[in-house]
């Protein structure tokens, strides 16, 4: 992203502050590392919660980027729009001065990420201020604002997209009976830095026979066995941006049974995507993938949502489920993952990114390794 | 881990709460994952901050694990001491029952991991209660447990010591004039990954040249250059115990400044590790090493604490340095590891991890990659 992408990002953000919706406040901190990030092009990342390699004090006319010694030289280099205030001193303590500086009244925080006890030394801070300084929680406004993508970061997620689509492609073709999940999870992972990502989005899903059956297993010692379903569920990151896609493989020949629960887990992904459009309800696209898996006799084993909107967070708004309506934008970037798994059987999950555009949807994952069963 | 070790630590966290310090309250709730596996043996990992795969309650006489149909199995297979709740809708909404169930009144919360909104969101349902019930901040109570180990916690650090004692060993053979800092970095993670690591303790740092004077540098594309320092400062997850370590490399022959630098580093390593022995004072290791830095000029670059303790997280309590003095209790594993750091020209810095016996230090991590400048 280039500089003046974050000085729109920051313009735009003011003028939320300023209409007051979703939160009424003169300086927003920004704390949580994707929001970071996405307003200032600070690449630095967060190890351990809560250690943090800095945060944004943003109001109408100064931007700064609190960090610590540790990152300044990165700051200056990555954020020049900002400046770069490096902490001698605990946060909550230093803090202050620089708010009163700005001539905060109101000062926006992220409620779903700022702890408590950091909140509580730095209100008590700001309360005996003369004027005090109020805390306000932003709701959010800085995630409603990544929920439609930039054309630049379309292209970084379709990047993204690409890299781990020739993971998969690689990896299925190395798959053979006797492998653990364990060893298929990390050659996933080399793979994808080979390819030169920067990590992989979340610990790679590599789920075969019966630990198929949970949506989120984590890879097990497990070997291969022919003919049972292996879910492979990966994401890799680049440029900061994610990607996530799911393909279910069979060594061999599955069961007349799986081969149904296949056959409708695409049927039920089809039917989803065929609807994609801009303004679409994310209720109405859950419903035509759960559905059809209902239909089948199968909607007791589709326990999750359909999907989830992907960015510089693998997991962002929206979120795509049978409640909580939302109108899908075009630029929006989400996953579309119908699954059925069957308690001790095992399970079938197929995932695709895709893009809303004008004409439809756009899918970024592109890898056919789908069967026609 | 076995089953009588959590159930011995369950104890002694009940024994703790009874006697109302740090925190009184009838009912402890555990989020934190490294208290939580502390406490339970669960080892799911919580990926990205706040998603969490479960969390503990725990009273006099009850010991829960909340965790989602994700991790149910896992749950029953790696916590049989606990009763397993699995979650059937938000976790604000199922707690207040459970709460209730095993009559509390006042309930213990990590104020350094939950989120201001989690918080508000179970307090407003906690108040409606009738009688309704309290959230106290726990204070550190668990993290306080886990600072003096256990002699299987002190055997699994020292195989993760070991496991990183070999990675280093195998990569300074490898280093090479132009290699680049980020494809050091990467094989530092595929050494660790080969010799049975779950993953690093954190993103290695490896830092060439200029980039040295960086106390936490992330890696680059530079190409390590002849004679210049290469800080590698590295740690492996083995059995959910960390390892952290430093060693700062030339290859060739460093100028005259750097070899005096160099010198003053061990010593002051050194004179801090010949001052270990039970009851010491956290303050008095550091000022050992601190004050030999100054007084050979350089008390200007030594800009951070002497170490840290070592156990389920990579940076844990005890924190060693010159403020706040703690008592090291015999059984305390932490790190020392002083560092000199010339902003634009380089730096240097020799990190150990020990235990603290009756009769000293015992190092931890073994290898010998020291000059004798």
């Amino acid at each position: 992203m280039k500089k003046n992408h974050y000085l729109r990002r920051l313009g735009a953000l003011r003028h939320r502050m300023a209409s007051g919706a979703p939160a009424p406040c003169d300086a927003s901190w920004i704390i949580q590392p994707e929001n970071r990030r996405y307003l200032s092009g600070f690449e630095a990342e967060d190890t351990h919660f809560p250690e943090s390699s800095g945060s944004l004090l943003i109001n109408r006319n100064r931007s700064l980027l609190v960090t610590d010694s540790r990152y300044t030289l990165q700051a200056e280099h990555e954020a020049p729009q900002f400046e770069i205030m490096t902490l001698k001193q605990d946060l909550a303590d230093a803090l202050p001065a620089w708010v009163t500086d700005m001539g905060t009244r109101t000062l926006g925080f992220e409620q779903d990420y700022l702890t408590w006890e950091l909140h509580r030394r730095l209100n008590e801070r700001l309360q005996a201020l003369s004027p005090s300084v109020d805390l306000i929680p932003l709701n959010g406004l800085v995630e409603e604002m990544r929920e439609v993508k930039e054309p630049e970061e379309i292209r970084a997620l379709e990047a993204a997209a690409d890299l781990i689509s020739d993971v998969l492609d690689e990896i299925v073709d190395r798959l053979r009976p006797g492998m653990t999940e364990k060893e298929i999870a990390w050659e996933i992972e080399g793979l994808a830095r080979e390819r030169g990502a920067e990590g992989l989005s979340f610990p790679p899903i590599v789920a075969s026979g019966p630990n198929s059956a949970l949506p989120h297993a984590v890879p097990t010692d497990r070997r291969l066995s022919k003919n049972e379903p292996v879910i492979l569920d990966l994401g890799a990151r680049l440029n900061g941006y994610c990607s996530d896609m799911t393909r279910t493989i069979f060594l061999g020949e599955p069961s007349p049974d799986f081969k149904t629960i296949y056959r409708t887990v695409r049927s039920a992904q089809l039917a989803a995507l065929k609807e994609v459009c801009p303004l679409v309800e994310s209720t109405h696209l859950d419903a035509q993938a759960r559905n059809l898996i209902s239909e089948a006799g199968f909607g007791a084993y589709f326990g999750h949502g359909l999907g989830h909107g992907v960015g510089l967070a693998v997991h962002e708004r929206p979120r795509l489920g049978h409640r909580n309506p939302v109108k899908l934008q075009k630029g929006t970037v989400f996953t579309i993952e119908p699954g059925i798994y069957v308690p001790g059987k095992g399970g079938v999950r197929l995932e695709e990114m895709v893009v809303i555009e004008d004409s439809g949807p756009r899918i970024l994952t592109r890898n056919d390794r789908f069967y026609d069963f």
